[in-house]
């Protein structure tokens, strides 16, 4: 066991162990070799070294993501921090608490010339839950204070000692508690090698709750609202797996007035639910009498709860068709989505509905009509799916259902998981979608990080741009034999050909669509992973059948779908079912 | 010719168009498009697309610094803009007038749970020049707005109109007049993709200066001093080529009492200047009268000019040997980097030296016994370089002397900056670095940027680290077939072994060196680059000779150096030496 001689450093190690803040994950760097010396020598903390910040910082979120615990990240001074910036904001939108570390330059050094130096406290402010902006020990530098007496010294040594303490607490609190991702600044002085066997400070273990869930909330307003409502409509956002009791969903699927509406990233399922939300409401928007359809569909009291919520129609639909009540339900926020909110219950939602009431009744006419409407989607699809060439939603609907049961399932962001939205996932898959941004930055480095600790082994769906962005991803020494990538490669922004702009002119395919001839055969040999490419749906089929097997190598399986004929094959499915 | 629909997409475009910014380089994204469609659409910009918003931005920046004007970045909504912000902060620290563009939704759209939406505005505050937060459009939103009375909102759409307009001409004002990034942030309503031929509004051209340099500022004071400084000594940082006029090199050459100290980042060239700083100082530090020397070489008067100082060494020992006077000479900024500036000249260096008046003078001892320091390193340099073996400096020295004359050279940090600073630049090559940060994480897209309009080819100068990191700024379309990139790759972070903190451990070897097996091979395969590889110096020598020839395809020339020998090669050196 070894400590860097700096105390503040010492602070921090020590609070972080006392906390249980076990997974550092460390990008290269001088400045902050206070940290990497304590971190490292110590066998309590289990260290990961990844060199690009951008990926190492979406990493961390995947691990934070799959542990359910606030995850570190560590990094040097200078403009490294701000490759953090884009998983900080995810982290901040999907409630993940990724710790932030960054080692400074003494606040002297700052903007006076220094290389590596910019002006790093308060740089991610706005989306972080608590900034601890720590102090430069006094005792370290003390060499270059000789002037103070040492009483005073040490006098002032122990204020910053008891401020950083302070700091380095708020924010380890507001990680556990909040859910929030933090940030901690630490000025470093140089020398920053020095090592000492026992540290120089002792902690003061201060102890914080780490759940402030009402549960006591009297309900019965609400509770009365709910039993006389006669159209009511769950709809899930992301969610954990099994964050929802079976008896509960049960509860739900039996209350005749009562539609849950789920998407691929609620990882909630019951054949009674609703689970392809835009196959509902694209044929209505379609239908002649669409008003009269989604007066019929309008709830009169809508109940929220878990993450953002994928389908861009259902928020439209909800937006001009407002329920009278909108009940979101989370210990820590609620966004007023649909512009009706009127309870925000800070309660988990398994607390909400226990205590509710949910009684069982007979299917009203809005439940039985809407799940007819479902039957129907659901048998064209699978015509549809009889006649189509090979697309993107033929190749969705193929390897979506023939992933190995139990997989932790990681969608990127933006095609690949309004594709996956419209088939139904087996139950006992976990699905993963970086949606607090939507970003396509960090998807397979999320995965990659989401993989380490994973009982059951990772498949990550990706596109070809959000799998090209983020390449450095593969870069990455903790990347499990049984990790698995399926990219589907259509040469482009897919997601452009579908929305209301393209065009066929070189300035579409150029500036929306980005069309590119790469192929990640040669990413695939620098990093080690199997490669296959699959053209035509029989090569999917057959790679299918040994893609899962154990193997020496992680393994990226390429479907290149037809371009220009993708769009015209989704776009005619909502037709098709409406 | 076609424009967005949407008058504050128009406004802007046309202000661009007017002040003459010219090169826009475009991510892709859907909530951009009314700018993607105005810019793509218009003959008189030059449109880049680029997909990686942190390459964008670092390439968008290698163009402005190599323009000499403003080049401007457009992303969509979300964490896009986030990826921005290494680019920008090494921007804002190097004067490099980057003006960023970002979409954004309407501010009734954040924090309500919508994608790809996060706090745009004011996030990039702590490195920007300004930050223009436009208004929505009203007429644009009519629809939503119905309930206004007609009159009422096309005045209020003026009031919105006037207000875009003045924001972007201040943010445009402090790029040109400034040399600063700026950020401008548009909220857009859908419809996104209307298009007019003609647009609705007319644009005011404010005219404003794109100089304030004070040229008549009073002297004579300085002049005394000057005149009566027995010991001078001016240093140079990172300066454009060219910067200097060659009359005043001369007079500064021949004034007996002033040394002049300039790195590979000056691009200034005289044989009676000091061209490789740490070759002086690091013997000084390890002499036994160490103190004693560094007194013969204090000056009584420092004038710097230029950005920022690579070199450590001379920024230790003009902090502790403080110079009486500090002069330094920018019409913008001066750093207080040794913490005894007594003068910021607000001037061009040019007009400056012009109006000192610099008299001839006979070397006085000051001046002569550093030159003998200095031919007696020279000479030792040589033999030194005969004796060792195959390593990171005896490359270096070989392939500086190699680049063909005229070359723009980009050189990456932060071993490789450090390295080439100890060998002599031939005076017709361009160099440049990311010294505004210093950090590893965009040199590889600046140099792609930087060569595009470059008349003379580039070549990239770099370490393994940077450019893996930066392996994505290969993904771009606008690399030229005389591009060339010569990879030192030495396994890991050279620099490392060469900090005090050096150790022969397993911790030391991921978590600072990070040493890696990987080479360029694969990513020179799939992004269509020739390749080749050195491991001995004859392999170097023999692709020297073809390595600049015309060719179809860029190259890279990927050289493998012994890792565990460098640092020892290159402490050796300044042992040699001393």
């Amino acid at each position: 066991m070894m400590y860097s001689d700096i105390p503040s450093a010492q602070t921090l190690v020590l609070y972080f162990k006392s906390k249980g803040v076990k997974h550092i994950v460390i990008s290269p760097g001088s400045r902050n070799a206070p940290l990497t010396i304590s971190f490292t020598k110590n066998p309590y903390f289990r260290c990961y070294s990844i060199v690009d910040e951008r990926c190492a910082a979406f990493f961390a979120l995947g691990m934070a993501q799959q542990l359910q615990e606030p995850v570190a990240v560590v990094c040097t001074s200078g403009s490294a921090l701000l490759n953090y910036y884009p998983a900080v904001a995810e982290a901040f939108y999907s409630d993940i608490p990724l710790i932030v570390v960054s080692a400074d330059r003494p606040g002297y050094r700052i903007d006076i010339g220094d290389g590596q130096t910019i002006r790093q406290e308060h740089v991610l402010d706005r989306h972080i839950g608590y900034a601890a902006n720590l102090k430069q020990d006094l005792t370290h530098a003390a060499d270059k204070i000789s002037n103070y007496g040492s009483n005073l010294l040490k006098e002032s040594q122990g204020i910053v000692q008891r401020f950083n303490e302070t700091e380095i607490n708020k924010a380890l609190e507001t990680a556990f508690k909040q859910k929030a991702p933090v940030h901690i600044n630490i000025p470093f002085e140089e020398p920053l090698y020095g090592k000492v066997q026992t540290p120089s400070v002792t902690i003061e273990k201060v102890r914080f709750e780490t759940s402030d869930i009402l549960d006591g909330q009297d309900l019965s307003a609400l509770s009365k609202i709910w039993k006389e409502s006669p159209r009511k409509m769950i709809l899930v956002g992301v969610a954990q797996p099994g964050s929802m009791e079976v008896g509960i969903m049960e509860k739900l699927a039996n209350d005749g007035n009562t539609l849950v509406f789920t998407e691929t990233t609620s990882n909630l399922h019951h054949p009674d639910f609703f689970s392809s939300i835009d196959s509902i409401i694209a044929p209505i928007e379609k239908a002649k009498n669409s008003d009269e359809l989604f007066k019929m569909l309008q709830p009169e009291l809508l109940v929220t709860f878990g993450g953002l919520i994928v389908s861009k129609k259902i928020k439209a639909f909800l937006r001009k068709y407002k329920p009278k009540h909108h009940w979101h339900i989370d210990p820590k926020k609620a966004y007023n989505t649909f512009y009706c909110l009127t309870e925000h219950v800070k309660q988990s939602p398994n607390a909400f509905f226990n205590q509710l009431g949910i009684s069982s009744t007979q299917a009203s006419e809005y439940k039985t009509f809407w799940e007819g409407i479902k039957s129907k989607y659901e048998a064209k699809r699978e015509t549809y799916l009889g006649q189509i060439p090979f697309s993107d939603f033929l190749v969705f609907d193929r390897l979506i259902k023939t992933i190995p049961k139990g997989y932790q399932v990681h969608l990127a962001n933006s095609s690949t998981v309004r594709y996956a939205q419209l088939f139904p996932m087996h139950e006992s898959l976990k699905v993963f979608c970086n949606r607090g941004t939507s970003g396509i930055d960090g998807s397979s480095s999320t995965a990659v990080g989401a993989s380490v600790h994973c009982p059951e082994p990772t498949l990550l769906i990706t596109g070809d741009l959000s799998f090209f962005y983020d390449s450095n991803a593969l870069w990455n020494q903790y990347i499990r034999p049984d990790f698995r990538i399926i990219l589907i490669n259509n040469g482009g922004g897919g997601i452009f050909r579908i929305l209301p702009g393209k065009e066929d002119t070189k300035e579409f395919a150029a500036y929306f669509e980005t069309h590119h001839s790469l192929t990640a055969e040669h990413l695939a040999m620098m990093y080690g992973f199997g490669y296959d490419k699959a053209e035509n749906e029989t090569e999917v089929l057959q790679n299918m059948e040994s893609f899962y097997e154990a193997s020496a190598k992680p393994k990226i399986l390429e479907i290149i779908t037809p371009r220009e004929l993708n769009n015209k094959i989704l776009l005619g499915y909502f037709d098709f079912i409406s």
